[in-house]
């Protein structure tokens, strides 16, 4: 089958491969006809040299979804038939529950097969059925950032009289912007760009911040929750916002952890974070029970993910950049056409 | 000052009264104009003779709002100022926190003074301000209806995906179908009559069930959610339905139990209970916290309390029937315009 | 290999057979030589047809344990090599989280095969490494009964400060008291043996009823709490004692209901469920992850479990007798010593 | 009556002064005859100036006990009768419940006046009763380090079969180490004193530390829990030991963190906070239901505060250098025998 494959820790060692079929499912688990992928950071990361301890060559990306076209025996093979669409866990193992070292090693385009393949071999147990109303490119685009939304969300408890504040426009912003606004909460989105923020409020954002013309954008938030701060901030950017976060999130509140866009160390001021008994959530994606109730509320509120460019086969490197380069909203999206 | 009071357990027994006017508000306390009341089914059985251990006479009614118009002394009245518009909870003692025997054991219109009255006394710790969407009416019925639906919903963590369903078409179900809905839930309500189900439904209701023309509704909910169940049924009722509530709730689901209406003794078979791990809930109102926390919802939500009919204080008897009598839609408030 | 097969729904059709050697393992599988099992009531409901939709032919019996003799590819293998202890949960796909309609349906003994049989193909996440401490038949022990009683503590949250009312000297009731024991809870233990009550006081015991001569046992445990009532019942029997839980539980209080001995079906007041709150929680096992911390909680505390009797092969039909007859103290184990 | 009261920010501004008598309690308040303090670094800071908006003169001294010698009137007193011996929390207003702006703003010596006086008046609401084993000095101890301990034991769930890691010998810690050996926890300690390992030992911790030795302690919480990591880390120090707590604590780990003797800022990497999924969960105390559950653990565990020393009234001064100075090992008392 072709697949493309990482030789080496660059975007130029990208390359497309022709790789043995797989063998038949064995217990448990299913083969899946490849239709579409999506981009997250840590593809980023792998292409790029900067994730340590990767193994080359590696069939690529996290996230993917497809149709299965053959299934194993066993048990957990039991909720699923030929023909069923469905979005791949990066986390192979992690099924349910709290996440453990052992739990979280396995994961796609990292230490395990990626997505950019013809087939891929799965557990029943690690993907997650596709709401009706999702393209192949749309529902690629749940795995990561949906699920790290949901869990956000769900940390706070975040519904009608909450506030979330999401920083920039990028997938897992976008996600939570769409899930918060599913959940009855208040949304408050940051982005340096006017037209982003108009396509976030035509999203359903109750409130936006150009931090560029409005740096001080916690005082802001503070503002706009007359003096109490946001329950909730979904951490996506790193050492450049985090100081303004802890300033921005009322008391008892949640910053939720995932982003090191700008540099993974900073200067935190322990004190605030006492006094306002704030809890800093890091956090790294999540268990399929997780993404499976991502997937529920996105069908039950009919949520659109937001594509920000849908590329070909050919154009994955070109997919790539546009990550590292910004300036995209929303997600990243790979057509998965041989 | 002027009250109604209950000279003993019987409707026949209400009359209005001269009150001393109340001293000056002690060390956290305030003084609160009542401006309008609502009716509980606890008032009933306290009005009938129902409600073991009361001593009468006693002003009636658990629900109230008003406007602040003195002031004590102390640190806990420091929120409030003259002319604030606030709800009193009824259980005065319960300000957060887990329920207990002491701080449940206080409560207005039962072991203090209700709500018919001019003026009430009232720790500023026991109230709440109200969104200032609301008119005097609305915000009255909103301290135990409002609550038990918002910690039914709470207990459940009902949101997107998640399926609801509401038994009648009472003040408790309308609030929890107006929260679940700014939740993102989805919502199944009963009632038997056609007119009342199509109210719901423009109230939001998803689907509607009469169980006149359909008394399987239990079959009807599984039916509904595709063989799974409710994730939560907030059991208003008691007796005539606890079984099927028992068989329409999902693996895992939640019966919220307030319910006592059809009475309170009922034949359970545990083992559906034990098999499916289901949760019943029993719920005697919350804490002036979760009434705060519904409040905060139903600002954000903008959410219209749904008031069958508003008495004057000449009617409150008539009130008080019309929740005998059933056949009502929503809450039933009384306008305190002395 | 050897096996006990159920040929139907009798105690009389229990036979020792020559099943075909297990396969190799598959993605994912190991094979394990049963060294022992224990009984639990759900495997007398099986072998005397109390249990609704079991096919036989049937190798009985959920909890087992042995040793890791095969093992075959993929991830979820890495922990395990040849020669580990383990002990195998019967419900093999409900990992980790909550429990579903799909993660519940496939459970040794009931509708996979069970453990009395030489060697037993199990998935590599049904399965928790024994503690180094535990003899193969106290191993075998656990994985139903301390489950269960774990689950019920982590519901309760029950530690130091707490009262948790443990009904009956049997398997379940047993692990209550020594993991609340270790968790620093207070226990009250319920016998009509005067001998069974001293041999719980030197397991830890605090307070012991016997429920013949006291036959008010509420009430003792109203008094035991200075008027309070218990945080915690462990409800192991079912009808003849629910509404005694149900006074004995304090405000807030938990019913974790697991039994149905002395029947399923009873007549429950809803008042004081309602009144005070109580959260009556259906349990039905747990998950593998909730094995393993019961697992983790006997290693650190040293939990030495109680079994009352080891029978061998041959003597199966008469552990099951003695489980049917009561009388015993703590589990009845088997030892698979083909 | 009697008092010491603070006029300046500095210990040289401490002098004992003639206050008015107060004035009979108001409505759900209490008199109480003071017996004893305790100090905590927040008094130190409010004693020196480093606590910002503190208003001189101010009666110092966050926690105390005492014996209640008068009562108003109102509900929230019924609990209560003169000669009750209890302790004051510090948060008056804080009565349960998740902690805000509002009800965090009031604390005893800080924005009320403290405990260093003859006669304190409370709510009733915010004192707890003294469990019957502890002397004054031992009950004065508690509010705020028993609080915090205990809170940071139920964030993390800390029970048989978790590590809980405690930094140096102050009052919080020892306190954790005592509640978390009630919990069936197990302990590790740092120190960099032999004699304070020795004495924690012999109070029950499993496993020491000497960080002065053993600069790498994180390493070696690593080596004890077998590589895996503490499940809690009671974070009482600050900047100096923050990384290695991010190091040493397990993946979904809980880092409690309250400390900043070695300064409130550091160089925080988030990258092994987002991969671990690590929750920093700031602190300020807690409620006083938390503080009552807290009691309740003492009382059932009967934990004997450890008290490094008991100064009298004329050795404030003394107490808050040792409290400075350092070196201590629990908590540092005062009697109050005017």
């Amino acid at each position: 089958m072709r697949a493309l494959s990482l030789r080496g820790p660059s975007l130029d060692d990208l390359a497309e491969v022709e790789l043995p079929d797989p063998p038949r499912p064995g217990h448990g688990q299913i083969l899946v006809r490849m239709r579409a992928a999506s981009l997250n950071f840590i593809d980023l990361a792998v292409a790029t040299g900067q994730y340590p301890g990767v193994t080359y060559p590696l069939v690529p990306v996290a996230d993917g979804a497809g149709e299965v076209v053959e299934i194993g025996e066993g048990e957990s093979v039991s909720g699923l038939k030929i023909g069923d669409r469905v979005a791949l866990h990066p986390k192979a193992l992690w099924i349910a529950g709290r996440g453990t070292a052992e739990n979280g090693a396995a994961m796609r385009g990292l230490s395990l097969p990626g997505s950019l393949r013809e087939i891929a071999t799965a557990d029943a147990a690690s993907v997650v059925k596709i709401a009706d109303h999702l393209s192949w490119e749309a529902a690629a685009t749940l795995p990561i950032a949906a699920t790290t939304a949901w869990n956000a969300l769900a940390a706070a408890d975040a519904g009608p009289g909450a506030t979330v504040v999401l920083l920039g426009t990028g997938g897992v912003s976008i996600f939570g912007l769409q899930l918060a606004k599913a959940r009855g909460a208040r949304v408050i989105i940051t982005s340096s760009s006017d037209s982003k923020l108009e396509r976030a409020r035509s999203l359903g954002a109750d409130e936006t911040i150009n931090y560029g013309t409005s740096p001080d954008w916690d005082a802001e938030v503070k503002r706009l929750t007359a003096g109490r701060g946001a329950d909730l901030i979904l951490e996506t950017v790193g050492s450049d916002t985090f100081a303004r976060s802890v300033a921005a999130v009322r008391q008892g509140g949640v910053i939720f952890t995932i982003g090191f866009i700008t540099g993974t160390t900073l200067e935190l001021d322990l004190m605030p974070v006492i006094v306002k008994a704030v809890r800093v959530q890091g956090n790294n994606t999540g268990s399929v029970q997780d993404f499976s109730q991502a997937m529920q509320a996105i069908d039950a509120a009919r949520i659109e993910p937001v594509v920000d460019r849908i590329f070909g086969i050919d154009e994955v490197g070109e997919a790539y950049r546009l990550l590292s380069r910004g300036g995209f909203f929303g997600k990243i999206a790979i057509r998965l056409d041989w």
